[in-house]
C-alpha cells in the first residue's frame, strides 16, 4: 500500500463489454463502481454466464467501504448474486437500481443479509478516503447516476452509460451544468463509456423513435407486439404513452419483464397502475387494435418470449396473421443469426415485422461520438480512460480525446486487471492484478477452465470414441471382446462399420500382449488413424484398459 | 411427367442465402442454374459447408441437358467438386467463371473427367426444350452473366446477382437495353436476387469507396494491407490501379487469393502482370509507403492470412505500427464475432484499422431497393419469384414487386424443395420434392445427420460422463471396482471429487445384482441426479455394463 497514491483497478470494466466493475483504492480505503455480467462469446460452450474475478478483492475485504452501483442494467448489476456470498459490503444504489438487484436478490435468498442503501442525487457520500457526489445522466434506464469521488489527489469522474439527449421520455437531460462546473474546477481523471464511439453524430433522441412508433401504431391492423430488453423501463414507459395515443392497452409477456414492470409501478417509476395491464385473456381476446402486448426476446434468446411466439411453442400467445412485430433493440454482436431466424419465423408466422435493418425501431441508450466529444469537452480532465467497451472501441475513443487536446501520454488504454496509479500531477500504469474473468456454468463460478472448454470444444467439433479393453491382471491378455462406444462422430449405418473396424483395430493393439501403458497409445493411434482416413474427422479418443 | 408445363424446382436457390441451385424442367428436358456452396451456422458443430440437397436430380440424370454456372463466386459454383462425383452432366460457363472452378476441379483430381464448355454474352445455348441467351450483370465479379431460359410456355429471366452501378471497376454497367426489350417482348417469370433488400436507395458505386481508398492510400504512413474475398477479383482490380495512383505495388497474400488472382491474370480478366506483384521480400523488405497487399480474412476465417496475421502467427507477414488494415468486405450474419475479435487483435498490433462501421470500404456487389425496382420495372414479368435470401428477404422483395403492380396472387415466396409449376398464362405451387440440404463434415456428404449434431450439442453444452462396470457373466456380480471417465464437464479437483461420488453410486446401483438392463437404468438415473445436484448441469451419462 503506497501513501499518497490512488489506485484504479478495473476488474472488467474495461477491454471487453458488460462485466463492468473498478475498482478505486486510496491506502486504507477501497470503493467498488458496479459489479456486471457478460454473456458468453459463441466459442464459450456451455457457459452461462460471466463475471468479473475478483480474487484482488477478496484479499483486501477489510478494506472496503462500499459498492455504488450506477444503474440496474445487467452489466453493472448481473455479478452481484454471484459476488456476494464471498464479498459482503455496503452497496449504494437509487431507488429503482436497488429495486431491480432486490429482485435479484431475494430469488437467491440474500436480500436479508445484504447491506443496501438507497442514494440519490442530491447525496454525498463519505466511504472513507472518498467523498462521493451524484449527477444525473440520460440512459435507457430512469434514475441513473454518474459519480463524482472526491479523492486526497483530485477529482476522479465516473461518466458510466449516458447520452445528451436533449428530449429524453422521462424528460430529464444529463446534467450539464454540474459537468461544467466541474470542468472549471478542474477534474484529475475521466472515465467514460466508449460503446458507440463507431457511430457519428449524436445518438438520436427518443423523440424520434416516439414518431417511428407512432407511424407503425397507426398502420398497424391488428395487435402490436414489441420486444425490447427486460431492463429498459424507459421504453416501456413510452410505449405506455404511445398506446394511450393510439386507444391500446398494455401487456406484459415474459417473467423478467412482468417483474421488473410491477417493481417499478410500485416504486412509481413508471406512469402506469397495474390495474390497466391487459391480462394474457384480454391480450388474446380484446379486439387487435386496442391490444398492445412488451415482450422479452429482442436478441433471439431461446427461452424468450418472443422466441417461443414466432416458433407457435408459446404457451399464452399465439402469432396471427395482422398482429405486428417490432424488434426494439440492435443487435448485440454474437446474436445475428438468432435475432434474424426469429424474424424469418414471425414472418412465416404471417405477422409484419419491423426490426432495426429497416426503421427506426430503437435508439441506443449510449451516446456517440458527438456525444463522447461533448463529456471530454465539458469536463476537461488531465487524465483520460476510455473504459465500457472492446479494444477498438477504447482505442478509438482514445483518439477522439487526442484530438480534443488531451496529450497522447495523458490518455491510458488499459484491459482488466491492469491497474493505474495517480498522484496530484501523475498517471502511470502499474501491476497487472488479476487476468480475465470467471466462468459461470450452472452452479458453479469456479470449476469451468480452459481445459474444460477446450474439450467441449474438441466434442462439439467432431464427438468422441471410447474404446473399452478389459485385461487379466495377471497375464495381459484381453478376457473379453473389446467394447467401442461413440456419440457425435457418424452415424447409423456408418457408425456400425466404423464399430467392427475400430474393433479390429483394438484388436491389432493388443498383439502380442503390450503393457497398459503401450496398449493405450497404440489404441490411440490406430483409432485416430482409423477416424482421418475413413472422415477426414478427429474425434476425441479415449481408451479404458480394464484389468479384472 | 406432365406434357406443357415447365416446372421450376428449386434445390437450394430460395430460403437462404447461399447454396443456390434452381432446376428448370420441361417434359422431358432439365437445366441446372448453378450450385453453391454455404457455410453452416453458429448452431451446425462441427460441419464444415452445406451443399443442395439433389436426390430429386439423381433420379433423373438421363434428362439433365446441362448446368449453367452465372458466375464465379463460391455461392454458386461451391457445391460442384462435392456434386460432380455423383451428378456428371455438361457445365456451361463464362472464362473466368470456368478458370476458377477448374481450380478446384484440379484440387480433387475432378478435372479430366468434366465436360466443361466456355460461353459468352453473345452465345445462344439449345439445351432441349431451352434456349438460353445471356445478358451482362454487373456485379463483383466481372463476367457475370443473367439468363434469358426460352421456353414453350414463355420467357424465364434468372437476374442472378447484380446491381445497376453505373461506374464499375471494369466499366461494363448490367445491360438495361437487354432487360427493356425483354420487357417489351414479355416476360413469364423473373427470378431476382433478394440480398440487400433491406437497403434503400440504389447500391453506391465502386467509384464512391475508390474515393475513400484514395484518401485512406494518401493518409496511410506505412503499408496498406487489404482483407477482402478471395473471389472479389474487381476489387483486386480496383487496389491495383489505387496503388499504381499512390506509388505503390501490390503483393498478394492467402492461398485461394493467390490462385485466383494468377488465373484471371492468366486469363487476361486482371490489368496485371504476374511480374509486377511483390514478392513476400518485397512486401517485407521495400519502403513501407510503396507497399500494398490484399490477403484472404476479411470475414475472420481463424486459418486465413489476416487473422493469422491479427495474432502475431503468420509465417510471412508480421503487423508493424505504422501498417494501415482495410477489412473491405460486410461482415456476414454470424461471422460478427470473429471479425470484432480479429480488428481487436489487429489495433493490439499498433496497426490503424479501417472497418465497415468506421469507413466507406466496402459496397456490395448486390443491388439494393432501387436496384431491385429497377429490374422489376425494366422486365414487367407476369410472375415474380424473389431468389438468393433469408424469407424475410424473400417477403420484403415481394412486396416491392406488389407495390410495382404485380399482383399479389403472381408472387411466390417458395423455399428450397417447393416446386412451381408454370403454362402459358398461369402459375401454382406444386409438391415438395427435397427437405432442406446435405450437410458435409469432412470427406462425407452424407452421415452427419440430426442425431449427430444433437449429441454434439449436448457434448459442447455440459460434455459427458462414461461409466463403465464388469460383472459376471454368470453371477451378476461386479468383479472389479467401476470406472468413470468425463470430460468437458468439471477440471481437475471438482473432477476427483466427482469421480468419487459417482462410483459411490454406481456400486449403490449394483445392490442386489440387478439385471444389465436395469443396471444402465439405475446408473443413468443415480448420476444424472448427482450431476444435477453438485453442479446444476447435464452431462451425456452412458453406462457400459461389461460381461466377462
Amino acid at each position: 500500500m503506497q501513501e499518497g497514491v490512488l489506485r484504479v483497478v478495473p476488474l472488467g470494466g474495461v477491454g471487453e463489454f458488460g462485466k463492468n466493475m473498478i475498482v478505486l483504492e486510496y491506502e486504507d480505503d477501497i470503493v467498488i463502481i458496479d459489479a456486471g455480467l457478460m454473456f458468453p462469446e459463441g466459442d464459450m460452450l456451455g457457459v452461462d454466464l460471466i463475471i468479473p474475478d475478483v480474487s484482488y478483492l477478496l484479499e483486501r475485504q477489510d478494506r472496503i467501504r462500499g459498492l455504488i452501483l450506477t444503474h440496474g442494467h445487467e452489466d453493472h448489476i448481473g455479478a452481484l448474486p454471484y459476488l456476494l456470498p464471498q464479498l459482503n459490503m455496503p452497496i449504494y444504489a437509487t431507488r429503482l437500481t436497488r429495486g431491480l438487484l432486490e429482485v435479484k436478490l431475494r430469488e437467491r435468498h440474500l436480500l436479508r443479509q445484504t447491506d443496501l442503501h438507497t442514494v440519490s442525487e442530491r447525496d454525498v457520500l463519505h466511504l472513507g478516503a472518498f467523498h462521493v457526489e451524484f449527477f444525473h445522466v440520460c440512459h435507457s434506464f430512469p434514475d441513473a447516476l454518474g459519480l463524482i469521488l472526491r479523492t486526497p489527489v483530485g477529482t476522479v469522474v465516473h461518466a458510466t452509460d449516458y447520452k445528451f439527449d436533449p428530449h429524453p421520455v422521462d424528460g430529464r437531460p444529463t446534467d450539464e451544468t454540474k459537468l461544467a462546473r466541474l470542468g472549471d474546477e478542474g477534474v484529475l481523471l475521466l472515465l467514460s463509456d466508449s460503446t458507440n464511439i463507431e457511430e457519428s453524430g449524436y445518438t438520436p433522441s427518443e423523440q424520434e423513435i416516439g414518431e417511428t412508433f407512432d407511424r407503425i401504431f397507426a398502420e398497424a391492423p391488428g395487435r402490436v407486439i414489441v420486444a425490447t430488453f427486460a431492463s429498459n423501463l424507459s421504453r416501456v414507459q413510452q410505449l405506455a404513452e404511445i398506446s394511450r395515443r393510439h386507444g391500446r392497452r398494455i401487456g406484459i409477456v415474459g417473467r423478467s419483464m412482468v417483474n421488473n414492470v410491477h417493481m417499478a409501478i410500485a416504486l412509481g417509476y413508471l406512469d402506469l397502475q397495474v390495474d390497466e395491464l391487459l391480462s394474457v385473456e384480454e391480450m388474446n381476446g380484446l379486439p387487435a387494435r386496442q391490444v398492445t402486448i412488451i415482450c422479452t426476446g429482442s436478441q433471439g434468446e431461446p427461452a424468450s418470449a418472443l422466441v417461443r411466439m414466432s416458433m407457435g411453442r408459446h404457451h399464452q400467445i399465439q402469432i396471427r396473421p395482422g398482429d405486428t412485430v417490432i424488434l426494439s433493440a440492435t443487435p448485440i454482436p454474437g446474436n445475428e443469426e438468432m435475432i434474424n431466424r426469429t424474424i424469418d419465423n414471425l414472418f412465416r408466422q404471417g405477422a409484419n415485422v419491423y426490426y432495426h435493418e429497416l426503421s427506426d425501431v430503437h435508439v441506443s441508450g449510449h451516446g456517440s461520438r458527438e456525444d463522447y466529444r461533448k463529456m471530454i469537452t465539458l469536463t476537461r480532465p488531465r487524465f483520460f480512460v476510455p473504459i465500457h467497451g472492446e479494444y477498438r472501441h477504447l482505442v478509438l475513443h482514445g483518439r477522439l480525446a487526442e484530438s480534443l487536446g488531451i496529450p497522447r501520454q495523458n490518455i491510458f488504454i488499459i484491459e482488466s486487471g491492469q491497474v493505474l496509479e495517480l498522484g496530484p500531477d501523475w498517471c502511470r500504469p502499474a501491476e497487472r492484478v488479476a487476468e480475465g474473468y470467471v466462468l459461470v456454468d450452472g452452479l458453479s463460478i469456479s470449476d469451468v477452465g480452459q481445459v474444460v472448454l477446450r474439450d467441449r470444444h474438441h466434442l462439439a467439433r467432431d464427438g468422441f470414441v471410447v474404446a473399452i479393453v478389459a485385461i487379466d491382471e495377471m497375464t495381459g491378455e484381453a478376457i473379453a471382446p473389446p467394447e467401442v462406444l461413440t456419440r457425435g462422430f457418424v452415424y447409423a449405418q456408418e457408425e456400425e462399420d466404423f464399430i467392427e473396424m475400430a474393433k479390429m483395430q483394438i484388436r491389432r493393439a493388443l498383439e502380442d500382449n503390450p503393457s497398459q501403458e503401450t496398449l493405450a497409445v497404440r489404441i490411440r493411434r490406430l483409432l485416430t488413424e482409423l477416424c482421418y482416413e475413413e472422415t477426414h474427422r478427429r474425434p476425441m479418443i479415449l481408451p479404458v484398459i480394464f484389468s479384472v
